[in-house]
């Protein structure tokens, strides 16, 4: 990467950790009892087997309180809502976390049945239509961990967000939608674009803070940025194909040295290219993917506050 | 008015409610009884008092089934509460109207806390945070009435959404950023302005929409205005200053015989100088305002609707 300042997010995340445990003894010395965390793990994705460890070692780390729950592959969506009712009404759970994906023999409705059936003083990952509301008329509440994150990078690397014009590519109720309220309460100008932009490179360009959060590997192209702007990647794309490694990152790419021992490279949506144009730039990987668990801990924690607080 | 098109809002609000008629009959068929709104008002606010009777009338032509609970100036925020609560438990209440301003001796915090207590199924002005969140996720529920009809009024004009820049000035809960959702939700690329905005002349004149919620008398000037954009005006102002009337209609305007009448004129965000530069325009009064009590209706019914759907 050349040129563009690059924004660190295992450094931000290390940052925030240290912030947390005296929030964490505090809320242990008050209730009596550290915060916690439900875990729901259905299947045996292999992926999903590594998130959950790093995610369980977090939290002992910190000292919350991590219970998991494991179903097989074959349980019903039934099981799975049994086990988030259990924790709804688990009064040492401040937060439920069911791991993604469902396995798919559960159906395409699963994930939102689910979902939707956490308490919503319990959505650490702020999916619920109430969380949602509370964000976006600015209420106390749990916001979705990736914008977050995304905020805490910015501030902590200095960027300021009032005033600037903020372009947020992607509409989801993950990223996209909770990103723009962010920047928008914290009184940016914001623009949402989507697949239906009219000349989107020439919209994306008119953004001080351009946020990728589309899921195709290498989109943002470098006249979609406007010079010294900063960019920040949400995109995560599994590359596997050798010729379009080297058609992002050049044959002499250390990618392809990736490739060939683990069998893909994580690839974001900015292309490599805009390093040359950008003011500041999240590397993928490096960028805002390591600040994910920490900000599961960090709404854990708001949770398990927010509830002793009512 | 010259140039721009008018866009008249008592001209989309007959067809919306020529609309309804089947609905109702078609509920109150099914259900054994009409759609039903419970009306609190609380003191004796002039305006108040006029716009609650035309609501009531307004039911009453369409066979929704109003009920009217007063209370005096000097009554508590409890009572008010109470009174919702007896709505919200009341089976043949689909919707809860609190008419606004509460007497100011209820304190600052009372329409908030009043709404807030209105059970979001039957929040037919979806202030609710839950609805704020269907509306942001896209889901089934109510939205607030003033974006609805804009974008019945759009549609109405014939005037597409998918592709175009929209651009909205406000971002209150209650217009601005329910606003920016529907648009978003028809495909518009959607950018949200606001006091903070820098430079907001230019960022408002990249709309090809242009929705002004800011309540300032005459804000948008010519140049806020790309020629040939549909700009729809939310604002109403109440202006009483003869020299204030003369400098944004001239000293020929027949506002000035308004103002002699009623000791007042009702003014929007949008200077008059807009008209000969913008596509297409909704006047203040007779633009957006004719819209506030038919979507009243309209989302009564959808509460009946969904209601009974659930």
């Amino acid at each position: 990467m050349t040129g563009a300042r690059r924004l660190d997010g295992k450094v931000v995340a290390a940052a925030i950790r240290t912030s947390l445990p005296p929030r964490v003894q505090a809320f242990t010395a008050a209730a009596g009892r550290p915060p916690g965390l439900g875990i729901v793990l259905a299947g045996h994705d292999g992926g999903s087997e590594t998130y959950v460890r790093n995610k369980m070692v977090a939290c002992e780390s910190l000292g919350v309180n991590a219970v998991l729950e494991r179903l097989p592959d074959e349980a019903s969506v039934d099981a799975v809502l049994a086990l988030v009712d259990r924790f709804n009404r688990a009064e040492s759970v401040d937060g439920i976390l069911v791991q993604s994906p469902l396995p798919s023999g559960m159906g395409r409705d699963a994930e939102k049945r689910v979902f939707d059936a956490i308490h919503p003083d319990k959505d650490v990952d702020g999916f619920t239509p109430i969380n949602a509301g509370r964000l976006t008329q600015n209420r106390p509440g749990i916001a979705p961990g990736t914008p977050s994150g995304v905020i805490e990078l910015l501030d902590r690397a200095g960027i300021p967000i009032e005033g600037q014009r903020a372009v947020v590519i992607g509409r989801s109720d993950i990223v996209g939608k909770p990103m723009a309220m962010l920047l928008l309460h914290r009184h940016a100008t914001v623009t949402i674009c989507h697949s239906r932009t009219v000349d989107l490179p020439a919209v994306a360009a008119t953004a001080d803070i351009l946020v990728a959060a589309v899921g195709r590997a290498g989109f943002v192209t470098r006249d979609f940025v406007k010079p010294g702007a900063t960019v920040i990647d949400v995109g995560t794309t599994w590359l596997r194909d050798r010729d379009e490694v080297i058609a992002l990152f050049g044959p002499e790419s250390p990618r392809l040295d990736v490739l060939a021992r683990r069998g893909h490279t994580v690839v974001g949506d900015v292309h490599p290219e805009v390093a040359e144009v950008a003011g500041a730039l999240t590397p993928v990987p490096g960028g805002v993917g390591p600040l994910t668990i920490t900000m599961l801990l960090s709404n854990t924690l708001r949770a398990a506050e927010l509830r002793r607080a009512t």
